[in-house]
């Protein structure tokens, strides 16, 4: 008799390559862009050609006469607007006034997108003109026009404090201050916006979107359209990146839902490129002023920080960006006294939405800066510095952040190592003022973000159902959206894991909130750690019933067998009892005729923050330092990046090969959002809504890498992972700057460091 | 303090449209025929213009160069080729031999359905013909040419027998002997036949499929293509009615997924309305002579029966009919002796697939004369002599099939009392004789069906996972297919009585193999018994979780509540207590924080037949009499049907609309094979593959109808209910062949009964 033994073997920390990059690969993924359903119209929205007026008329006389046209509308069509946004302050067809370039007048469905947009080019409109507000601080006179019905035009304050500032301060023995300013970029998507909205004659809704929100969505459309959430479907198709681009509801999506209720058919508006570039939301600019103080033995004392966030014309998720910001303030380092206040100020410029870090780039570019400047007061190296007030694991701060597993300490420690960073530092710091345009610097950051969720809403959870068929094939229904991240194949992996079954055998179902259950949505990080919880918990329930029904038969207890490669194996020596897909048919087709099918909800145990802020908002925290080398032509303001050097704790590695996409490409997003990427207005105008003059990081100028993955093996993480999607973008723009300082001596506060502004700069403080 | 009540309701056996109605009315029902992926090829099959030939050779070089054309395949193309069908006695793709004028020769996939056919034409076939074969009584020859390698060209047998019929004759006191002959007809559906293959880039393989056995096919494709049936996905469209014709794999399938795997593309196959007459399964034609006899106080004492089936060229459900046909002859009536022999001979006819009624139409046909012919013989009114044999409640007969419930002498007499069947019967006959072209007759015929599904496979089970949202929409993901028949409509309903909700709080999700749980397939009248059964289990373990937790809120215990109209109520005065949704809110915005998922699956309490075709097989059995009233022009033959009084045991009535469309349309589908349809053969070839020469019942055809369902509660179904898909059609023939004789004193044993037919055997009995 052969006995075949199989050993046990693990996916876990493998090189899986992503489950739909074949697809993409070969042109078959099937985007919005791709859909058609019979009978579809398509939309095109009418912008304001105006910065801040008064609209006197619209004539759509000509457009709707046009042939081909089914339907034009402005607000007086559809007197059932509601507001939309986070502060509900616009509705999404505009009524008397624009308060920017990109406000919704107008929208028509037609039969092609080319004659949708001919019939935008019919319609008149006649403006008179309001005085513009683009500069926040000017919103804020007494004098300035009021853009909404807010005092001082100020949409949102968010006030936080620990300790007290003023005892900190007297306690320091340096105290700095400085002003930083970050400027508005944007997700630049491959995927851009997107909705097909289609009714049911029972008045049902599907929504064909690229939201990473679904859930909620369910919930705030119906709310907009007042009728019973269980009434709208939404299925999301492949969608081409997300990066918090699509959380919010967006004017054009209740549009496209008008104008398919309207004329009764689907109605597809997808925005072209140079839309995307207009009317999707941007990352939230700002200006931070940041006071630090320190001691002579290097302990952090104080911070204040005064942030003010242009808001632009309406509030989305941009202008609650400060709840994460406060967090890396009060957090990354040890501090015993924090005061963080800030506002939203209405401008007639663009709003912002949420953007991977949401906040966080902002926020560290001030705070690391300053470790640096307050580590050269003290004569300290910046790395013995930060060593000095970094968090351990353990350690709750003085916001409430519970750091269960904690890998800062270790992620400077080998960021610095691998990088050769204090002697380069010393060597660069020593050739600021050598003859010759190319400097050389290295600069160092870290950062703090959440690992497993934020619990925002009442849940920050996810479900999952799991369905085994006759040949051990397994479905795996999750509330997760894969937005390109990659979750779909962690999540079929800790599946996998738990079954003992090839990766093949998954099938993921992640899209359609008729059949996945609820999960909050794509954002802070979570999906690996809340939706892989979830799966592995609707797994391990699979197990269970089947280690049950086989230790019925092999005579053996449970916990004596194992699910390893498709078979019941005898744990102690791995020996093959029985194939898995025979064992689910023997139950499936006997007397007892069941199906092994599972559900599980996780909720993760982290707590909602009280009103000031306080709590163990996230399950687990994710770290990281990377310590940035860069290039720097003097005589032509060019930085160029020339090696990255990142240590992040993500708790453990998944997937290798998925988690150093991650890690590269927000690296590549970092590295924009601090050199190359500026979405430019003047006067409230985008002056470059393209990829020719907006400047993506391309692939000759991605850097060398060396990226270390620090396992802390958290203890709640899904085997033990934790989040890492938004991280590694965070610190790049805060290396950078302290990396140009130590090439030049020269401190640049503001971004982006184009060379026109890096040069600008140089000569400045040359003078 | 308002206090609301809300008294109980109930759902079931209301009047309620079918979900997909208003779809299908207003034309956004999106079948097979709507649906176009992107990069889609088109893809037509050659036939052979031979009805029985050597292939001598194929050229398709001239078709391959036509402009537009991707692939043109023949059987050497695809050396991977394995035999299909019930008995594996074809290719898909024919090699050197064709045996009909239906047999696929080569294909073709191109740029459009118009380039595909244009190609066809061009490919040039030498055949060399062998003799034809077209009589099963012919084949049967021993000089007959042989079709396959099976002696006597019998592809199939099948033997029953209970008592001893010697001894049954020789105790009767009439023996009479008759052959009855039954044609071939089609099923006519609105939906054709269609499917589009398509491969992922892993080699795994979605099907759209209008199959009503989707479980079953996963199985069978992966075998037919030699990969892991985890890999096969089938997602259904709305399917245009099935009526058994796509219970089998036929050969326009693999066909279309080897044009796919050879050309990378999505591949469309869809019949038109001619091929769908040529190459659609038909109704199993065939000869039945039965030899009955019966006591003189009225006592049924045996059946001989020997039926010859017209195989056809290849073996498909057709051959397997006679399982159904014995449990009528050995069942329908207490009968101590029975012995039924059935040989399917192959022929070059076209072959038959499984077809609502399952050979019981032909069995009942031959009976239910039978019966009406031995009361004659004794003297006996045939409702009287009916009632005297007919099985009651509790009985187990000798075949083994045990009458749980069963209404059948209700449905006699019913029937007869409101059709006034004896009074006409006898009116009828005495004007036989009289002046005049224009005769009356009234017909009985009862019939017995599975009514609870037919344990034929491993399992006859269905599963279903439900999952609840926080707003109190059910997602129910079933695995049984809606074909047209309401399934949808009476699972909803299921669901919404268990839970106390509105109809349209539930989205039923019943057409993806990779999400619904496994079903054995549309057939057998099954699916409202074993789905609705296991909707209703998963929904009361949902009912279950609510109340549980309802009665820690309220301190009430759970069997004090009751959930009614979206409420959690006190059962006793059904106080309102909480909305449901709220409640769903509360389990899952909390600490629990659990959402209801549930899944169960139902394995029908039915056996397996012994080898011997012995045992209780199905569930629950549904009965029926129907009495028709005809006006005949001896004149002319035109037989026409004035009125049909139908009483149906359903066990329980669930959606009375529903189930008086189910009644309905098997009436008129019955009319049809007693006297419009007739799929005419002149030497194998179709002579009328079209409904101008195929003559449907249409609208003004349609007689008058009277139905009454006797509800008796069956004890294992779905709130009493059972299936009754197939019933109405089934005794429609036999009752008009009586009518026929009641106004003529002519018997006709040949179908159908057309007016050249009708007129032509009036004259020969006048001879």
């Amino acid at each position: 008799m052969t006995v075949t033994t199989i050993p046990k073997q693990s996916l876990i920390g493998q090189r899986i390559t992503k489950r739909d990059a074949p697809e993409k690969t070969i042109g078959q993924t099937r985007y919005i862009q791709d859909m058609t359903l019979p009978g579809q119209l398509h939309a095109k929205i009418l912008r304001s050609s105006r910065l801040h007026a008064k609209i006197i008329s619209i004539d759509t006389a000509k457009a709707a006469a046009l042939p081909g046209v089914h339907c034009v509308i402005t607000a007086a069509d559809v007197p059932e607007q509601r507001p939309i946004g986070v502060k509900k302050d616009q509705l999404p067809l505009k009524t008397d006034r624009v308060r920017s370039y990109r406000d919704e007048i107008a929208a028509v469905a037609a039969d092609s997108p080319e004659i949708a947009a001919a019939a935008l080019r019919l319609i008149e409109v006649v403006y008179e003109d309001l005085p513009p507000l683009t500069d926040p601080k000017l919103s804020k006179l007494p004098d300035a026009p009021r853009l909404h019905d807010a005092p001082d035009n100020v949409a949102l304050t968010f006030a936080y404090k620990h300790g007290d500032v003023a005892e900190g301060e007297a306690e320091s023995d340096f105290v700095i201050e400085d002003e930083f300013s970050l400027h508005f970029v944007t997700h630049c998507c491959m995927g851009v916006s997107g909705v097909i909205a289609e009714f049911e004659p029972s008045g049902n809704l599907t929504l064909y979107s690229n939201t990473q929100v679904p859930f909620l969505h369910k919930r705030d459309f119906a709310e907009l359209l007042n009728i019973d959430p269980g009434r709208i479907r939404i299925i999301q198709p492949p969608i081409g990146g997300g990066f918090g681009s699509k959380l919010d509801i967006y004017p054009f999506e209740p549009i496209c839902i008008y104008l398919a209720r309207r004329t009764g058919r689907p109605v597809k508006l997808v925005f072209s490129r140079e839309e995307e570039f207009i009317a999707s939301p941007t990352r939230q600019p700002l200006t931070v002023t940041l006071r630090s103080g320190v001691k002579k033995d290097g302990a952090l004392t104080f911070r204040t920080v005064r942030t003010l966030l242009d808001n632009g014309a309406y509030t989305s998720w941009g202008a609650t960006t400060p709840f994460v910001m406060m967090q890396t303030f009060s957090s990354l380092y040890r501090v015993a006294h924090c005061d963080y206040y800030t506002e939203a100020v209405y401008t007639n410029n663009p709003y912002s939405g949420s953007f991977r870090g949401y906040g966080n780039l902002q926020a560290t570019f001030a705070v690391e800066q300053h470790m640096d400047r307050l580590a050269e007061l003290l004569g300290m190296d910046g790395l013995e510095f930060r060593l000095k007030n970094a968090q351990d694991r353990g350690e709750v701060t003085l916001q409430g952040l519970h750091f269960k597993s904690c890998g800062l300490k270790e992620c400077l420690s080998v960021a610095a190592e691998r990088s050769d960073y204090r002697q380069k530092r010393e060597r660069h710091q020593a050739q600021q003022a050598a003859p010759g345009t190319i400097k050389r610097g290295v600069g160092m950051a870290s950062m703090l973000h959440v690992g497993g969720g934020a619990k925002i809403y009442p849940s920050d959870g996810c479900g999952s159902i799991l369905k085994l068929d006759d040949f051990a094939h397994v479905t795996l229904m999750t509330g997760a959206s894969e937005i390109g991240q990659g979750s779909e194949t962690v999540l079929a992996q800790l599946v996998c894991e738990e079954l003992g079954i090839p990766l093949d055998a998954v099938t993921v179902i992640n899209n359609d909130t008729d059949i996945t259950p609820w999960d909050v949505g794509v954002h802070a990080s979570r999906t690996t750690f809340v939706a892989g919880n979830s799966a592995i918990g609707a797994a391990r329930k699979a197990r269970d019933k089947i280690l049950a029904a086989a230790a019925k038969v092999t005579n053996l207890h449970a916990d004596q067998l194992d699910l390893r490669a498709g078979y019941i194996v005898r744990a102690e020596d791995g020996e093959a009892l029985m194939p898995l897909a025979k064992m689910l048919r023997s139950l499936h087709f006997s007397d007892m005729a069941e199906l092994v099918i599972t559900s599980h909800y996780y909720e993760p145990p982290s707590k909602h923050q009280d009103k000031d802020y306080k709590g163990d908002v996230s399950a687990a925290y994710a770290w990281a330092t990377h310590v940035v080398e860069i290039e720097l032509d003097t005589a032509t303001g060019i930085v160029r990046l020339d090696k990255v050097t990142a240590a992040h704790d993500v708790g453990r590695v998944i997937n290798q090969l998925g988690i150093e996409g991650q890690i590269e490409g927000g690296i590549v997003m970092g590295q924009g959002y601090a050199i190359t990427e500026h979405l430019m207005f003047e006067d409230g105008l985008c002056l470059n809504p393209n990829f020719r003059d907006y400047k993506l990081v391309t692939a000759p100028e991605i850097p060398e890498m060396d990226i270390t993955f620090i396992e802390t093996m958290d203890g709640e993480g899904p085997q033990g992972a934790k989040g890492v999607g938004e991280a590694p973008a965070i610190c790049m723009a805060a290396a950078v700057a302290n990396a140009i300082e130590n090439a030049t001596g020269v401190r640049l506060t503001s971004l982006p460091f184009t060379p026109e502004r890096v040069y600008r700069a140089l000569t400045e403080a040359r003078r």
